[in-house]
């Protein structure tokens, strides 16, 4: 058996299945070997950005991690960005990076590069492979320190992967359980929340589960609090019959002014509120002053294990949650913009459905819209990088192919990682794209404004800047370039029925919506 | 004059005249910035791995560096591949990544990232600007650390760019003027050259300019040399009229069939050949054992300089260079296929134009056959991480309007940065794209095979990875998607034609050649 085949065993023992690759002649043993051994499944894509992406979004849906597959240096930094939001949002992933052979190194071929430098930047744990006999206990390592909420990288170096390993196999890699947090910090909590009328439990964490927000529902109607997400949840369980929570604001302004009342913070999962970019003569910290803040439990916590214990503690056991009714409009008509699209998503959102959201301006409406709906999985980009969106619901219908995906995606946003396509085709993937083109980076327009730059009104080069209307895409071209069946859009009845008809079928489709810019300042 | 404002003046004033751009909310003042002061050209590409590579294509033909302006770490992480093809082919760049403020750093928001840690992995320099009043001076220093052949960083933290500079203006940063190597070297090249009759000129560097060629033949002539090419020059003046001189091949085996013979190798800008990659019992290290190997001068020598003193030292200015005649070949009939497509381009290639070579296996016999064309620049992959062709063709066609730009692209290669078109469109750039289109990554058919990875025929699963016909890609409706106009031609005819139309209009075109996969092996 060489490193390479020791490699993937170890990896599929340890529960690693599907591996999303892009190889390069480094990587070509590892190629080989997935037709040598049983139990992983490579999915190529035509960019590495595309794996990194969907990696995260397996991971999410899947609560454990996948592999990428990425070729020395620049084979990673293309992956960076979708690593970056996969490592804000607590969610884990096992990047194997091909490197030249241990001996070549020191010639610096054109490809050498520095990828434990570049690894390092979004990792917990790296770690470059000396032996094709260490292979496997290194992969170990990798996957224990992946864990159910961390990115971890191995480097691979090409004779690694040929040479034999002659050691046995090692024991897979043990399941992560995270734990909850002890009795005295929930106990400390609980009398922090009981001794203020103007109390919040803020939420994030890996995932917030149906089971997670109806005991903090509780928890919060027992203590009086008001139950809060963060501003982007890595995957929230929502719509009918979950659990009511507020979710904070984007805008630093709007934030401030939802924090104002709180003078006691609880965090589970959640990290401290703060703004996402700076302005000018706006606060970093959105809390009010001389507000507490108090980390109950941090995402590598068992968040729904202390939040029963906190139920328990309370005897809140037998509170019904105060969870969403089921409410679901009617089909909209007349112009396609932000609200009737929003208001088709909610009236059309099947049970189960999983949404990957990328929206932008155009998708802020439809998270509230969406309360109410049938209930559904919500993932949100949590590092801020966008080229995230079509790459995740490549990942999440991987990991649930009996679960619709629908992707909101921004035109702008589209554009970073738009080869995902092609994988949805290749795959057979049941993705309904959702592209809102308003031909424009409108959150740009917005933040330009916000930044008081120029007195907030950009001039005639700034503003070439923030827009894409010159060329205008056509992304129904675009998707059929990709193999992919396309519509557009342009009224509100269209949209309703192109959207009606990608739902009632199985598979990859894309509906280009025309939608004005939102206004929101 | 805010900090910005005051980073741009130093730019412009510095020879820093365009910025290929990727901005978000932490760059919205430089933006802004763009119409307070005169001189930039801003120009917005889709996807930063498309503004690093504009910038370097740029710098190819323009002999100076751009700027790139990019969003935080994640921003610079999709850069990050086409920074290292410029890096490793001695190319200049200027990056400007725009951070949070400051004193917005320790709050961890979102797109917190380690700017420099990633940019350390490409950079010569790397510096984090921590005030207004020094932005401009820093930029000085940056710039100077590009130079003319190398990759330097300029961290702009937002508060940096929007609060006031109290400071006077710093003096333009210095032109970089490279020296030759000293006589004493020369002599002892020269010595070596003169006692051997086996050996070899290795040329590279930055640029292998007509006057350099010709210098070198000189040289050679007179001291009965032989004159080679690295593998991937950076920029290389050639066809008809141009010096006569070796490439070395690519494959290993037949590199080191190539430098056999070669008992005294003089390296002029280029470092010693290695494999390009490692593979089981083939050797790293190319030349000959034995073979004395002289570091006469290195990129960042004046490689025309030291030449130029080689000929008057040996008093042979007077010999008339080696130089390729004018052979215009045929149109070509029949089946279109790598040949064909490379007689069409050496019938029809114009004078000043510049290939940008990212064909992959089909490019290959494009190269040979141009020989004999109107002269022309070549420019390669000198990185080895696809998608850097079309990228690069932009930055070419931004730094030589009146010159012809054809890029020669592979189906793979051409996806990892397909974003480039949209640039090509919106700034009206006169390229001709042609998509070598065998819908395979058949470079890596061949390099499975000599990887000897299980006996070198790849099982199912691994031949799937290297098949991109499944769905098939269609690059006219891509284009079309960008608002570019496109031909697909499956005839030599038909391609010669549509060729020739493209390259009498002015504007961007791409021609989708359906081509056969070359083999090679």
């Amino acid at each position: 058996m060489n490193g390479a085949e020791s490699l993937i065993k170890t990896l599929v023992a340890s529960g690693v299945e599907v591996c999303f690759s892009n190889p390069g002649t480094s990587e070509m043993h590892f190629v080989a070997a997935l037709d040598e051994v049983d139990g992983m499944r490579g999915i190529l894509t035509l960019f590495e950005g595309v794996a990194s992406g969907a990696a995260d979004g397996y991971a999410r849906m899947a609560g454990k991690p996948a592999a990428t597959l990425l070729h020395l240096g620049p084979g990673l930094g293309n992956a960076l960005a979708n690593i970056h939001n996969a490592r804000k949002g607590n969610v884990p992933m096992v990047n194997i990076i091909g490197d030249h052979a241990t001996y070549h190194l020191k010639y610096d071929a054109p490809l050498t590069s520095d990828i434990e430098g570049i690894a390092a930047t979004v990792s917990a744990d790296v770690h470059c492979s000396q032996s094709s006999g260490d292979i496997a206990s290194d992969a170990v390592n990798t996957i224990s320190a992946a864990g159910r909420n961390k990115v971890a990288s191995l480097i691979l170096p090409a004779d690694v992967s040929w040479n034999d390993n002659p050691n046995e196999l090692p024991a897979a890699a043990p399941i992560s359980v995270p734990q909850p947090v002890d009795e005295a910090r929930i106990a400390e909590a609980l009398e922090l929340l009981r001794s203020s009328d103007k109390s919040m439990i803020f939420v994030g964490g890996d995932t917030v589960s149906a089971e997670l927000g109806h005991q903090l529902s509780r928890v919060a109607q027992h203590t009086g609090s008001r139950l809060c997400l963060e501003t982007f949840p890595t995957r929230v369980s929502r719509g009918a019959g979950r659990a009511q929570m507020e979710k904070l604001p984007y805008l630093a302004e709007m934030a401030i002014e939802h924090l104002k009342d709180v003078d006691t913070l609880i965090l589970l999962g959640a990290t401290s509120p703060v703004s996402f970019f700076a302005y000018p003569n706006v606060p970093s910290v959105l809390q009010a002053d001389g507000c507490t803040v108090f980390e109950l439990a941090t995402a590598d916590h068992d968040l729904l294990g202390t939040a029963t214990a906190m139920v328990e503690a309370l005897g809140a056991d037998s509170l019904a949650p105060n969870v969403h009714p089921e409410q679901i409009p009617p089909a909209p008509s007349g112009e396609l913009n932000a609200m009737s699209l929003a208001q088709s998503l909610s009236a059309l959102l099947p049970e189960n459905a999983i949404v990957v959201d990328e929206g932008a301006t155009t998708g802020l409406a439809c998270y509230p819209y969406t309360e109410t709906a049938k209930p559904h999985d919500w993932l949100s980009l949590t590092g801020g990088s966008i080229g995230w969106g079509l790459p995740c619901a490549v990942g999440a219908a991987v990991a649930c192919p009996d679960q619709k995906v629908i992707c909101l995606e921004g035109d702008g946003s589209a554009m970073y990682t738009i080869q995902a396509l092609w994988s949805m085709v290749r795959e057979d993937l049941d993705v309904t794209v959702v592209i809102c083109n308003n031909q424009k980076y409108n959150i740009l327009d917005l933040e330009f404004t916000r930044t008081g730059a120029r007195g907030g009104v950009p001039g005639e080069k700034a503003a070439s800047m923030l827009d894409i209307s010159n060329p205008s895409m056509n992304f129904v071209e675009l998707a059929q370039g990709f193999g992919m069946q396309a519509k557009r859009a342009t009224t509100a009845e269209e949209f309703h029925q192109f959207f009606s008809e990608a739902l009632q079928e199985r598979g990859p489709r894309l509906i280009e919506a025309m939608v004005p810019c939102v206004q929101i300042a």
